[in-house]
């Protein structure tokens, strides 16, 4: 089917269907890049944020039951099973201080990425040039999930406000609240809160998040808060910017039982928001996976009431705050500064005093993505740790942001977290002083 | 925050934000409104194609398995667990005709529905007027999976060749070869072929897969072959377009665990094709939902290998070909015509003479949706038997075609069709003669 002369229109035809643009680029995301490089050199895994620990045995033992019940093999409703709408109405009204109405509030989606797909598919338009802010650093997937649903990405940075060259707290980071207000233009329709925040483990607190309602509010802004980690906070808890005056009806809250539970590869998770911002939402999601899976949902239901009742919230929260503990203490010996995370399980570590050959033999998948992940991969290639490259989590042009970081997981096994300690110890000589 | 008076433009701004217009509409869809009538009168649901008998032992077992390996528990890759990507690369390998390259030629999914999206997005861009053929009755997600990707759908209907009065077969209904090619426009990118094809049970001939192949060959289109259900043919063998000559590079197959494995409530489904199309999907797959359930694609994996060598798929079959021959032998009693279906588990039963009453009391959602939804709502109430209304597979101006026709699912246990035959006797006191 080549054409081997071009004499007319038709010989340049393409013989075989080509791609969209955004879906041609046959690149590797960071995940599977870091993945890779650290299974060549049988390093620790400490980059993609899954749990190396098994899951506590009432949990998949709940999912275990669930498969035992006909029906619960078959189509769960889109919005998903009953068992689960209660629960999540059960956790999320005590967080949020209001009922909530399982039959309109709620929607159950094949994980939290698919609800917040589902939230900019709702609300945003393709072709009227719609703006959605986002803070960064910023989950990888919100970009391009904006940009399925119609919409352009708009940064604004969490700026450290404390010397990087010391261990700094994570309340460190701040919102510049003028630069916020800045950003938003007669075709800002969004903006993304995470909080607690990945990676750098910020855990918002009363007064930021009125500031950004008070935002919200002037410019009418929808607010998505992900708070897939809103069970996991070191330091205070976790405040839910729904649960404040007048910003339950203009906020969808998205969070992960992959998350909650540590099986993040069940993908079940959730969005809780008024019935106008819901019911949008949940047509979305129809539409995008139909419904989510059943067995799962119910072992989730299951797992989260009988969890409400043995304390196994408050054993996991020590849990990791022993693993983040250890994580600092390794860095620590090691001389490597950091930010102390008030939340969810990521450590982004200070590494410019690593010192990167300049003549370092980098794939050009790598060199060509500059210093932040050339600093990730020499890190793993050489200290047998992996993380990711937190440029990942800037756009183009503020990439320059991510400054040495490398973040590191700390969802990891003790043995998994001394093995990291023993092999860090080859880092003390190749220390800049 | 009402605007009592509106004195400017911004009091007319509106105070909370409004959803896309796609998703703005709070109608009930199809599925949800017959379920809902079914349960309200006790009705028997032959409606919504879940299985109503239980999944067999060996399946359910595998996935309770899969729960007892921690790594089965977290993120699998976004492409899919290697176990069932061998699992399907050997099943299509065989029914293509060539050896499938699973690091390459498969993706899997959070669901066929999931997978149809995936490949919508990565073919399609918003604001190009691209233009996808269907064939009507359409499974009802195409369209909005479609308008969702930034695409058009342009119908072409299948045409029964035969009185609608009496029994037909399924091969009665035809794609006029001169329609589909009149349809094709210099927008169109896609040809959506479902065999075995639902609601209709035709399962497409080598010569119209053939002619069908011809015309997106002279175009240069793709093919999405929707083949949910290539397990179950009752007349001839199932046939893949993308075995025939030169269509592998053109097309992409889809497939389903749970209608293969009669779990639907697992979501996992897959895309077969060559690596040139399947990575792009596989890039939308992964912005999409990131990757699928884990547990049940383990559980999928040692389901099919098991269900290869205990004679699952010839007894299942074998007992879907025995509920179809129940199922027709009851509407040959009472005297309803319907289209032998030679593929997947639907009867369309021609009701044109149940005597509907002009002053019967429709609720609104009902009434409005026209004659063919008035008739199988009427079903349900009046003979406690749940249909789909098939007008709901066309567009708008070609809903007339769905005639009198209702849709009744035959993946029901036993029971359930002996009480839908004895709910049905009384039918035979209100036809028309």
């Amino acid at each position: 089917m080549s054409h081997s002369t071009k004499t007319d229109d038709n010989a340049r035809t393409p013989s075989l269907p080509v791609p969209s643009p955004v879906y041609a680029a046959t690149g590797l995301d960071v995940w599977t890049m870091m993945n890779q490089a650290a299974a060549e050199v049988g390093a620790v895994n400490l980059g993609q944020g899954f749990m190396s620990f098994p899951p506590k045995e009432f949990i998949t033992r709940a999912a275990q039951k669930a498969l035992e019940e006909n029906t619960y093999n078959q189509y769960a409703p889109p919005r998903g099973r009953p068992a689960l709408l209660e629960q999540v109405a059960a956790r999320f009204g005590s967080r949020l201080g209001r009922p909530i109405d399982t039959a309109s509030e709620i929607s159950i989606h094949a994980g939290a990425n698919e609800a917040l797909l589902s939230v900019f598919t709702a609300f945003l338009t393709h072709g009227q040039g719609e703006e959605v802010i986002v803070m960064e650093p910023a989950f990888d997937q919100y970009a391009p999930n904006i940009a399925m649903a119609g919409g352009t990405t708009v940064y604004v940075p969490l700026r450290a406000q404390a010397p990087a060259d010391a261990v700094m707290s994570s309340d460190d980071w701040k919102l510049d609240m003028a630069e916020l207000e800045a950003a938003v233009t007669p075709k800002t329709r969004i903006i993304v809160l995470n909080t607690p925040h990945n990676p750098v483990g910020k855990v918002f607190t009363r007064p930021e998040l009125e500031q950004i309602g008070a935002v919200a509010e002037r410019h009418n802004l929808l607010i998505i808060a992900d708070e897939v980690y809103e069970h996991l906070t070191f330091a205070r808890e976790h405040l839910s910017i729904a649960s404040l005056p007048r910003m339950w009806d203009r906020t969808v809250t998205v969070g992960s039982a992959g998350k909650l539970l540590g099986v993040t590869g069940w993908r079940v998770g959730w969005a809780v928001g008024p019935h106008a911002l819901i019911q949008p939402t949940l047509a979305a999601h129809t539409r995008i996976v139909f419904t989510t899976n059943t067995p799962l949902q119910e072992g989730v239901a299951a797992a989260m009431r009988e969890a409400s009742a043995n304390g196994f919230y408050e054993a996991q929260r020590n849990e990791y705050q022993r693993r983040r503990d250890r994580l600092m203490a390794i860095f620590d010996d090691v001389g490597l500064p950091y930010v102390v995370p008030d939340g969810a399980y990521y450590l982004l570590v200070n590494a410019a005093a690593v010192r990167v050959p300049e003549d370092y033999p980098f794939p050009a998948a790598i060199a060509d993505r500059g210093p932040n992940f050339r600093l990730a991969y020499y890190f793993v290639r050489e200290f047998g740790v992996s993380g990711i490259p937190p440029a990942e989590f800037y756009c183009e042009p503020h990439r320059g942001l991510a400054g040495d970081y490398v973040r590191f997981a700390f969802c990891k096994t003790d043995e998994g977290l001394d093995a990291a300690a023993a092999a860090l110890q080859k880092l003390k000589h190749h220390l800049q002083n």
